[in-house]
């Protein structure tokens, strides 16, 4: 801790300036520090006294600020994350997620996980139906697993987690939705095809109860996320994806309150009236169909 | 909310793209936001981003970033306020503190309050002592309080409060200091001049148990305050001053933990082997002397 503060006496520094006050700040951290965290933290804050020169904050708003993360400090227990949230609605979690997740041009995107899924979902067989609840528009989901050369990948693992018509995933109505409903855990066919009835799903709130939520309407935004289902799909040799597709006709589709909708994630759901493909997949008629491939990068690409 | 949406509707945008992240977060604000909420959010999160992009953290230093801010939360109750000890540490508390209160060259700058301020101690005449414990270098602090044009202030209230000997506030050691210990109110005469008896202060550590404290030890940086007085000293028609006056000798003067030194706060303490002074103030001899002037700005220039 040493080696550094006598340059700091040398210099006759150490002393608060305004001017200077980001390096008076990181000239502080000694010789143990560890150099990725000692990075971290210098840059974070250059970043956060640029900020407050920006705005010149007066003393009661940065108290307002002070009192802010207290608050969302203590809305975190052990089922609720406001720190997440509060990433999440500040594009954080995004921007951090797709810095890990760079794929070659053609790959499917991640987007973020949240916090609704679970491991281990039932094992269905291709074309069997995920929706436990019998609510909602039926829809059809098919494509392939392919890799960027779009060459089958067999035996891929395709979990799938939505919400229900009500806009609510099963577990957040534990007694009122069937236990696991929509969601499963298929594998795809030797030419990468995979194959399930679905319905529809909704757009909803992320908690808004808090003060991420009071945030968010004191800037005259709303909490809700575009209608979606979600991905996880995985296979040996390929970097894991974590990833949406989107209903194109959702009102908060551009205005997805944790920014996950990329463009490439925007699916089509066309409302077929063709008894012959109907019966051939055992659908009603008509019903929505959805055709999605997911492409998988090759592992090496894996960041994260 | 709806009239920069369409908008948005219509540029096909509001999708997220790691380039123009913070933009598209900063878009998504709606026009019945306070204007100045919107700017200071808008800011925070452009510089947030270009810190995150500068960084490109991984998932897990990510989710230890959440894990930080969630137990500085946590650590926060009724008389610890761990996000104030963050700011202190990452010298934001000085930052805001000397925006607010840009003064006149020649003034005397502010510093930082502190938690161990309590308004209402006690009215002392100049001259009197306020160190009840006896322990400690005892010190004759002496000057006078005047306008930027060295004209002397009549009347202006000096409080003044500071550690004893063995590195504590009174109001840390209830029960063991007595009530009040170096800690007491003054008025200046019509010269301007005030003048007490007390011991030099000694450095301390600001409290460490908690997550700040673990920060600090992780980038290799001590706890420690420099020792010094606290002042608050304020006249009708001027600016009010909160302050320190620091001794020159402290280890940590050149690494205050929060960043409180100003070049023109550190003073000199003289030992002074004067008998024909020390019967003047009533002070043993020899005795530490401190010459130190309060110069106020006129009110005008009060910012905060």
């Amino acid at each position: 801790m040493t080696s550094n503060k006598s340059a700091i006496h040398e210099q006759g520094n150490g002393y608060f300036d305004e001017e200077t006050s980001a390096d008076v700040v990181n000239a502080r951290m000694g010789d143990a520090a560890d150099p990725r965290l000692k990075q971290i933290l210098a840059v974070l804050t250059k970043h956060l006294h640029a900020a407050i020169k920006e705005i010149e904050p007066t003393q009661d708003e940065w108290f307002a600020a002070i009192k802010f993360l207290t608050d969302t400090g203590h809305m975190c227990n052990s089922w609720r994350q406001e720190f997440i949230l509060l990433s999440d609605v500040l594009g954080v979690t995004m921007l951090v997620d797709s810095i890990n997740h760079r794929r070659p041009s053609g790959a499917t995107p991640n987007t973020i996980l949240g916090p609704f899924y679970v491991e281990g979902s039932p094992h269905y067989r291709n074309g069997e139906n995920i929706c436990l609840d019998g609510k909602g528009e039926p829809a059809l989901v098919r494509g392939r697993v392919v890799d960027v050369q779009g060459r089958p990948v067999a035996g891929a693992t395709v979990e799938v987690w939505q919400t229900n018509n009500d806009g609510f995933y099963d577990v957040q109505q534990k007694g009122i939705q069937p236990e696991n409903n929509l969601r499963g855990t298929f594998s795809s066919e030797v030419d990468g095809s995979y194959w399930f009835q679905t319905v529809k799903p909704r757009y909803y709130p992320i908690p808004y109860d808090g003060p991420v939520g009071k945030m968010l309407q004191a800037v005259d935004r709303h909490p809700n996320r575009a209608a979606h289902l979600h991905f996880i799909v995985s296979a040996p040799g390929y970097e894991r994806v974590i990833t949406h597709i989107f209903t194109p006709d959702c009102p908060y589709l551009a205005e997805d309150a944790v920014f996950g909708v990329k463009r490439d994630l925007v699916a089509t759901f066309d409302k077929v009236d063709d008894q012959h493909l109907a019966t051939e997949y055992g659908m009603p008629s008509p019903f929505l169909l959805v055709n999605w491939d997911f492409v998988l990068a090759p592992s090496a690409h894996a960041a994260g």
